[in-house]
């Protein structure tokens, strides 16, 4: 199914915004769950089991895989195949913010629309549309590219101005109107930034699907942000959080705290959608 | 060994400022190489050997592997080891343009630095510094940040005028200065782009070190761009050349075409350098 009405079919299904990060760190995995070859995995299927309800979109970080190498990439596999198999209404986001010339960029897309299979995938704006076509051309697939990002030095590059519009705004401009011919564009801008976030829906419209990391670990309030981004309709976000859900608790009740967490973040999200 | 010395005695051994860049496609690898499970790795050893001698330094593009998933990475991963064990003096230079938040950056420059034990990154510029010192503290290798890259639509965003400057040129000035603390930073600008070559070497002088994709299949000449880019003492360039050597011949003697056509550059890259 089209990326844009499964994420509507899963937003209203599950009342949630919600998307939670599978951001899987071998150091920081609890010693109470089963240390073998598929560690990645094991923890993974604990933490989806424990939330899958309470979120309209699961995203794993393609780093924390490849840092463990092949092992990892054939976790981050499994992975996906367990949601597709067992959650098949929830979107999968590979988070892997990628960006090359076009014969490299198919290869990209090909690891993540063939191999690993998900829904939608996160790019990076530097090299322009013309790159950028390999995953553009995916129609069904949603592109999410890099906007206003949650870290503390964004602003370096993305608040520069250019004919009295800042950089980021530029990038939202041209993703939405230039590159967006097939209705699948979104944009990432962080939680830490609020204004940015009111800046881009009023600029922007409706329309616009963000993915919003950074809230809770990263500094973005939950309140400021949603109030900020979300549509007419109380939708258009996808309000990330990682860490703070899956490493919620280290000890062998880390699925129900994780659960805890989620619970709790998807219900201020609702709160102040 | 620092990444600036292992290049600069790789520059003068080899006398080339050719890099070969090992971009395996499945489906263009000739049918005389052997079809097993590991043939990217069997087409990368001979592609390797045949050229060698002729290099200053390799270019794996992750994408390549990556669409082959888990068993990709794993033949990634025995391309660095055979070229650690066999050739160690030619440096690796992992082509995978990653660039996302501190925390995430420094799972990928495990993937990089520990698990490939490659000896240089691509990284993205876009989401700044403070980011990016993931990679920037790996103080013995090298960071070559996307400054003007090698497609047709690349002047984008990165031509975009910042009070009378383009975006490139301000990118290449906050790498070259803010970015460079431990010295071990780079550019990528791309062939097809002499002006844009010549631009930088004389903002920034003979320290700065470009890798510089895009000769040949991608239109840029040799001439052009070498003239433009070398610096006073006839180095502080790798040029590369991908698909042109690699894939010179699809017959049985793709070794040989591959060689053939890395002689060819080398000697054109050296009649202008």
């Amino acid at each position: 199914m089209e990326f844009g009405r499964k994420l509507a079919a899963r937003w209203a299904k599950s009342n949630s915004l919600l998307c939670v990060g599978l951001d899987p760190d071998l150091t920081k995995i609890p010693a109470s769950v089963s240390h073998g070859p598929q560690l990645l995995l094991t923890f993974n299927k604990a933490i989806i089991d424990a939330t899958a309800d309470l979120v309209c979109v699961f995203k794993p970080n393609s780093a924390m895989y490849e840092a463990s190498g092949a092992a990892g990439i054939e976790q981050l596999q499994k992975t996906c195949e367990y949601i597709k198999q067992k959650y098949p209404d929830i979107p999968i986001l590979l988070d892997f913010k990628r960006g090359d010339i076009g014969n490299t960029n198919d290869y990209y897309a090909q690891f993540a629309f063939n191999y690993l299979g998900v829904d939608a995938v996160t790019i990076a704006p530097y090299m322009g549309k013309e790159a950028n076509e390999a995953f553009l051309n995916y129609k069904d697939k949603g592109i999410f590219v890099l906007c206003r990002t949650s870290n503390p030095g964004a602003g370096e590059f993305q608040d520069l101005e250019v004919d009295g519009k800042k950089l980021y705004q530029i990038v939202a401009k041209h993703v939405m109107t230039e590159w967006n011919d097939n209705k699948n564009c979104g944009l990432v801008i962080g939680s830490p930034y609020p204004q940015e976030l009111a800046d881009i829906r009023s600029l922007m419209g409706d329309e616009v699907t963000m993915l919003v990391p950074g809230a809770g670990t990263q500094g973005g309030s939950i309140e400021a942000s949603v109030k900020a981004a979300v549509n007419s309709e109380g939708t258009g976000i996808m309000v990330n959080s990682s860490r703070e859900v899956i490493f919620a608790s280290k000890g062998d009740d880390f699925a129900d705290a994780a659960r805890s967490k989620a619970e709790f973040l998807r219900d201020q999200i609702n709160k102040y959608r």
